[in-house]
């Protein structure tokens, strides 16, 4: 078993740096998160431990799983979602909130609209900052459980085929993913309208690590002989009017008919909130991955958490 | 002691099918938990469960009471009532929701401003449902903590004279309630508002469930031989004007002269926030069991949680 | 050791009627209250105690503060910081919503922003309020940990030169610090623009409880022989112009100059947020003792929260 002993005290930035080596230990640690979580709960790992949950912009999703995260690990949670209202308001700045926090917590978890925030936060701070998002940054627990979705859903992470769908060129979410896949070999296959492709430098970057990549006008052909179908939302301010898109919705929408095409081992994911990419009718299949992808979160961050804190299971 | 294992698992939606026995069960532990609470603050039944409390619109009682009620038994809890804010207004359903959240949580507490929600929430989740309030729809936990109260309070619930008093067309607790009373026979008495009387097809089924009822246009005909007097708000939207929202306000208004005509061993209760309806110096008045009211919802939410987790104590 | 007996079940409101046997005994629990958290991180001394954390206006600091230290103590925390959207907007009183918390908590911890606020609460209330800030009224436990980082930084209390900087006439901080300092002899020397001079009225209370004081136009004045430079905010909106609030910023700016003619043993303060009095690069001075008054703002509250609880450490 590779220990977790380097991520003690370490803040959680990104996902450069990370080796297979670092992910397989973390990953069997979300496993035994799992585990715990199914038979008793929760353990007290954490107890007299407090986070400061940090938000600076709203994620009920990515929010809330810190909370169960650490309560789970037994230790406590201080909620600070409503910034805009507070300290911040009065001219405060990122540097001294993150100094005043770190005074009554042991971890800092952080979502901020602005990229770069993460690493401000982490060069004031002495105790352990966890990026959870910073604008067009990065969101590192985003990709780690992102990848761990695949890795449960699928046995393996080497060679697979994965295609990412939707808006590639302003989705973090698709960009760490991308770099983590670049561990483990296999093609990543980009099917997204014109006005959001994935960025080129960011293709120049992946070609360098050596990853397989190419470019698709549809998801049909791709779709066949796909492993993970990832897929994002579309977000409505991306486009120049309404009906471009409506249009371009409706092209990269996965229903039942797409599922069918699909190989019976494979799986479809989405970081989630959807508004229409996936028809609510696919959710049966039992290659819909998304809701157990959500729950993934919660033991990777739980693995996370714990081993950032010095007590990983 | 009958058992409180047809609770486990479930949700709790609303307060149809609920027989005495079901009652008394919950109510015999509703008084365990008092005690627990009294000697020793609290106990550790639920540690390692956490409750989601998923609140679209504000309400600081039920939400605290909720708090309080899973923190007391252990366990944790994460609060949502910024959704106005959050994954809601990126369009995501309530369905997506909940299924999210019960990915985190063993349980969800669900405040919605529509009838209905509850029922769509627990029809999408596997998880437990209880709901805090529907809009127009149900508050079966409001309608379970008035019951227990009233118990309490008198000491028994067969044959007693209530005495329901405001808003009566729009108050869901009321209504509720008013099915739960026609389990134990007795009298129930409407004085209201022309504009906002007991609705007439729910007259009509309580009139079914073989409920004594009767329509008054004063509380001062019925005030004499009251047991419970149940005081609801009379909302100032529901009037044409302000004139005839001052006029109904004064007419329904409980003070220290109501109080004196009302028998020794009676009780005045309200679901509060009042705004008027009662007098301030009534609070002093023994009869006066509002707070007892808002602390007896406590033990009451202890015990369900309890129960729908499979701890009950 | 002197017991903390007197605090079980009290109000905490101002800090009028302490005297300097309850100080040094808060203080040693203070002390204490620091060994558990770097040893362990928390204690069980609250378990199933439940705080309300009831905030009418934002503060991150304060509120994030008192989580903290009830979860350090074992404890759990009813938050309500949306007070603007709920039952208030409703029209309920100050009254009802500390008697019906009160049913769910054992502490009500208060900020408010009108004067007098927390002893309306404390009138109404059975279980112990804490002021946490009511207006321009008292903050007491800003003041004790004020006092209590000064005896830390130090050494001693008593004999001391502070010197107050910024705006002396809305701060509540510093009134409250300098009638605890009036307990121990020494000098107090006032710096403020014109506008936000030291209040007449309260100057003479302080002259007849044996303070010596003195005012003087510029810092330059008095910096080198003061032991405790304690700077507040000059808030925008106190000034008549734009023009006006810039030249007086600009007078009690304190840098890297003004700490170099500081003495070697004396520490800056503050009680944050800062919108500029004090240079980000004076924070790696030793005696800049700010953010460690923020981190003892949680030692003192854990002793006083464990005090009023009757389960002091």
């Amino acid at each position: 078993m590779t220990s977790l002993e380097w991520l003690r005290g370490r803040d959680v930035l990104g996902t450069a740096g990370l080796d297979r080596e670092n992910l397989d230990a973390l990953f069997a640690s979300a496993r035994r998160m799992r585990s715990i979580v199914k038979d008793r709960g929760g353990t007290d790992l954490l107890r007299g431990r407090v986070l400061a949950n940090l938000f600076y912009e709203p994620s009920t999703r990515t929010s809330s799983c810190f909370v169960a995260s650490m309560t789970r690990l037994g230790g406590s949670v201080i909620p600070i979602s409503e910034v805009r209202y507070s300290s911040v308001s009065k001219g405060e700045s990122l540097r001294d909130t993150v100094r005043t926090l770190e005074a009554y917590a042991d971890v800092i978890v952080l979502r901020h609209p602005e990229e770069g925030a993460a690493k401000i936060a982490a060069d004031a701070a002495k105790k352990p900052i966890i990026n959870a998002g910073d604008g067009p940054g990065e969101h590192p627990t985003q990709a780690l459980l992102d990848l761990f979705t695949i890795r449960e859903e699928l046995g393996r992470l080497d060679g697979l085929t994965v295609t990412l769908l939707g808006d590639l060129k302003h989705g973090r979410t698709v960009h760490s993913l991308a770099k983590l896949l670049a561990l483990y070999g296999g093609r990543v296959r980009y099917v997204s309208p014109e006005a959001v492709r994935m960025p080129d430098p960011l293709v120049a970057e992946l070609r360098g690590r050596g990853l397989a990549q190419s470019e698709h006008r549809s998801l049909d052909e791709v779709v066949a002989d796909t492993d993970v179908l990832y897929v994002t939302r579309v977000q409505k301010e991306r486009f120049a009017s309404e009906d471009e898109y409506a249009k371009a919705q409706g092209s990269y929408r996965v229903d039942l008919a797409t599922v069918a095409r699909m190989k019976e081992k494979s799986c479809i994911m989405h970081p989630l909130p959807r508004v229409g990419e996936i028809d609510e009718a696919v959710d049966d299949d039992r290659r819909a991955a998304y809701f157990r992808q959500v729950e993934n979160g919660m033991y990777v961050r739980m693995a996370l958490l714990a081993a950032v804190l010095g007590s990983p299971a």
